[in-house]
C-alpha cells in the first residue's frame, strides 16, 4: 500500500498574510497525523496549484489523496471547479485514489465554533 | 440606549447555495442572541451589502453595530476593502458605533474545530 496525503484546498489571494490561517491548519493536522503527508494547495492566485502539487505527490509514491475544501461557503469553487480538477487528476493519474469531502463549512462543529465566535464577539462590547 | 446589532459580514458568490452555511451561522447566532438584530451583508455579489443593511439598521434604531467577518483568511477583503467600508459607514451615521472584530479564520476555536473535521476526513477513508 502507498502513502496517504491530505491536501487542504484553499482559494489562494493576493496578499501572503491571507494564508495564515490555513498554514496553522496545516501545522495542527499534521501534528495529530504524522504518518499522513499533509498540505495545502490552492484554486488560485497562490502555489501550489492543485493538479502540480498532486503530480509531486504521485512522484513521491503516494496512491491515496484525500482533499479537503477549505472553504466556508459551497459555490461555484466547490461544486463546479473542484470536481471538474479531479476528474482531471484521475484521468492523469490512473493509478491515484482521489477523494473529496464536502467543505469545511458544512461541518457543524466548525459552525458551532464560529457561532461562539460570534456570540463572543458581541460579549467584547 | 439603541438597539444592538450584529452583523455578520461574508464575501457573496453568484451561487445563491453558497450562503447556505452563512445562513445557518446567522440562525445558530440569533438563537442564542435574541435581543440583538443578527443578519447577514456582503462584500459583492450578495445583497445586502455593507452599508445598505447598516443604513436600514440605523432607520430602525439601532445605534450600536458590531461587524464579524465570516472569513477564513484575512486578504485584502478584509484587511483593506472592510476598513474603508467602515470608514465609510461611520462618516454617513455619526451617532453610530461600529466596531469590527478579527475575521473568524484566526479564531483558534474554529482552527480547532477544522482540525478535527480534517482528521476526520482521513479516518473516512
Amino acid at each position: 500500500m502507498g502513502k496517504r496525503a491530505l491536501i487542504l484546498f484553499a482559494h489562494g489571494a493576493r496578499a501572503a498574510s491571507w494564508a495564515a490561517p490555513f498554514e496553522r491548519l496545516r501545522d495542527l493536522v499534521r501534528a495529530q497525523q504524522p504518518d499522513v503527508d499533509v498540505s495545502l494547495a490552492f484554486l488560485e492566485l497562490m502555489s501550489p496549484r492543485l493538479p502540480e502539487r498532486v503530480a509531486e505527490l504521485v512522484a513521491g509514491g503516494v496512491s491515496d489523496v484525500t482533499v479537503v475544501p477549505v472553504f466556508l461557503g459551497q459555490g461555484g469553487h466547490v461544486l463546479r471547479d473542484l470536481p471538474v480538477l479531479l476528474d482531471g487528476l484521475r484521468a492523469a493519474h490512473p493509478g491515484l485514489t482521489v477523494r473529496a469531502v464536502d467543505a469545511v463549512g458544512e461541518d457543524p462543529d466548525v459552525l458551532r465554533a464560529m457561532t461562539e465566535y460570534c456570540v463572543k464577539a458581541l460579549g467584547a462590547a
